[in-house]
């Protein structure tokens, strides 16, 4: 049975490292005769340049007749001018997170032996690094209503959003968070601000009380300030992180960054069975793009998340991780992982290098 | 003109580093003749053991009177399962935030080269750092109506808040951070999510805005999850931050833990007519309390930081900082930033080494 996969490549270097992904996606899916049918579509920016909708039907039909989707990245300076709900991340991206109910985000922040050098932080902080932050990605203040810009009585204007969540939003993407506990060390760490914001109320007891599910995982609770300061003194305490949508991003973005080496992280975003779009955790990166710079290898390693999570194919997802790894040993380097003693090398050759050590 | 102090030590260490920033303003009242008249009163957990309440009125009626005030820190996990408005952060802290409207804080984030050592982070990414972070304290999500947790028509609990901002909030704020960048680097990133949030779109217009009565300041735009990965990544790239109140939150924490030493930050809350609030960013410290260990440099920076922006009392502020360089430079180390070779002293030593520089 064929497997669908559609690869969005976006703005920026999207295209660049989606065109590398591209190539190690054909290579394994001949060695291990996955019977992967890959396709392609327009979103974000380029979609909104070439047929004026950053989500046009055309892609919409593919993305929810595919079986997994691997996305490079959306937005850039030129379409910051629309109206927000026409901009490439809320017309387009978050349309589709949305709409396939994609709730359930995977950010792994991994440091890579090879790159510990590459970390602003102290080697003993960070050596060993590996934690993964479980973000809802549906819901919370990025999708909650009402929201909007009004004029207030006395003719000023007000800006306003709204932070909900209701129960069973909260269990759905407790419970991804707990099975991956389970696979893991078996330590969640629920971040709120109970202490002012009622929706995280709600949101500490839900977790408390699915905890009794799973007493072999030891839930704790943080605070989300008290989080942001423990993952700059001490981030090897963390092993599962679960929050909403909005802590999730500053937080998973924080904790990227720990690795120093942001251009070599996946994310997976994961609806209800299992169904999934695939990205580097990097942006769009709009200061680079064109120039044949930008590392591919996040690109790459979430399309082999992607064999794993979604399609079930552990065998070559194992198999471009180890290739990774190869190329990473042999000392090849894009510039913004590259130093002293190592080998600057570009997208294109970088790609190569991985197709080779495949 | 006699000025009014009122020292409000609250819970966990807050007694003991209050008992040493006492000291300290009693010696300078006495050599600079400044004519304080220092006061004090139960808040937060401490007032609720006593009086039943976070925020007894004859609290409230000193803290309206006084002319600045010193506050320790409040909360534990012994008030933590009171109703939320009832504990000691919402129904002491922010209640005082609130009524006295004290919408400007500062929290500075520097690094004491004597320090230099106990960040978590390279010392040629951290050394030199001196960001300030201005921070919307009395609107934004933290006060934002409608709030609660409500049963829906199917059964499924709800919690909500609401994110929201006017114009003159925003404006007044950006206008403490356009002045505060005026007399230092020139130079204000105000930090939003206004590709997603409507509320923090109508913030960068306001900034925007109101950069143009400031031509001399440079106002750039970062996105909330990029900032807190640029402060991991080159934090040395900021001068002045505005956000608003929860985004501040979580920023100003992360910064202050790239110093490595939370214990030596102060922070201020100012009204309108720079009346303020001035407390040591680090919290009430539960695990510490009691043992006589905290670090008391914070408290007694944050009564320097008191006397210069509220009372107008530049030379005893100047005075009390250079003290606490000397007890530095002497190798004097609370357990907090204690490293190799220098010598541990206790929260009263500390505050008594401070004196003798004095
Ligand atoms: C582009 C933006 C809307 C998006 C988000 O905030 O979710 C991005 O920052 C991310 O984290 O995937
Ligand atoms: C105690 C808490 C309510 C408070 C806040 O979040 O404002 C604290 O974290 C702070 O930053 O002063």
């Amino acid at each position: 049975m064929s497997k669908k996969v559609l690869l969005l490549p976006g703005d920026g270097i999207g295209p660049e490292i989606a065109a590398e992904a591209r190539k190690v996606l054909d290579l394994v899916n001949d060695q291990f005769s996955l019977g992967l049918e890959m396709d392609d579509a327009l979103v974000g920016g380029a979609a909104i340049d070439a047929e004026g909708d950053a989500l046009p039907t055309t892609t919409w039909e593919k993305v929810e007749a595919a079986d997994a989707i691997l996305l490079g990245a959306v937005g850039g300076p030129k379409w910051d001018t629309l109206p927000p709900s026409e901009r490439p991340e809320k017309g387009g991206l978050l349309k589709i997170r949305a709409q396939l109910d994609l709730f359930g985000n995977l950010r792994p922040a991994i440091l890579y032996p090879q790159l510990a050098h590459a970390s602003t932080l102290k080697e003993d902080v960070v050596s060993g690094l590996d934690i993964l932050i479980v973000r809802e990605l549906t819901g919370g203040i990025y999708f909650g209503e009402p929201r909007g810009i009004k004029t207030k009585e006395n003719g000023v204007r007000e800006g306003y959003n709204t932070y909900v969540y209701d129960e069973e939003q909260i269990r759905r993407i407790g419970r991804v968070a707990f099975e991956a506990a389970m696979k893991r060390g078996k330590r969640l760490c629920s971040v709120d601000k109970a202490n002012v914001l009622e929706v995280t109320m709600l949101w500490r007891e839900v977790m408390e009380d699915l905890s009794k599910e799973y007493p072999e995982v030891e839930l704790s609770h943080m605070y989300v300030d008290n989080a942001a300061m423990q993952l700059v003194r001490a981030p090897k305490q963390f092993d599962v992180i679960v929050t909403g949508n909005m802590f999730g991003d500053i937080l998973s973005d924080a904790a990227a960054m720990l690795t120093g080496s942001i251009g070599m992280l996946p994310s997976a975003s994961l609806d209800v069975n299992g169904k999934g779009m695939y990205e580097p955790c990097h942006g769009s990166a709009p200061d680079i793009a064109g120039q044949g710079i930008a590392n591919p290898l996040a690109m790459i390693i979430s399309a082999a998340m992607m064999l794993r999570h979604s399609l079930g194919m552990e065998a070559p997802a194992a198999k471009i991780e180890a290739a990774v790894d190869v190329v990473l040993d042999q000392g090849l380097r894009t510039g913004d992982i590259w130093s002293e003693g190592m080998q600057k090398v570009s997208t294109v050759e970088m790609g190569d290098a991985v197709v080779a050590a495949l």
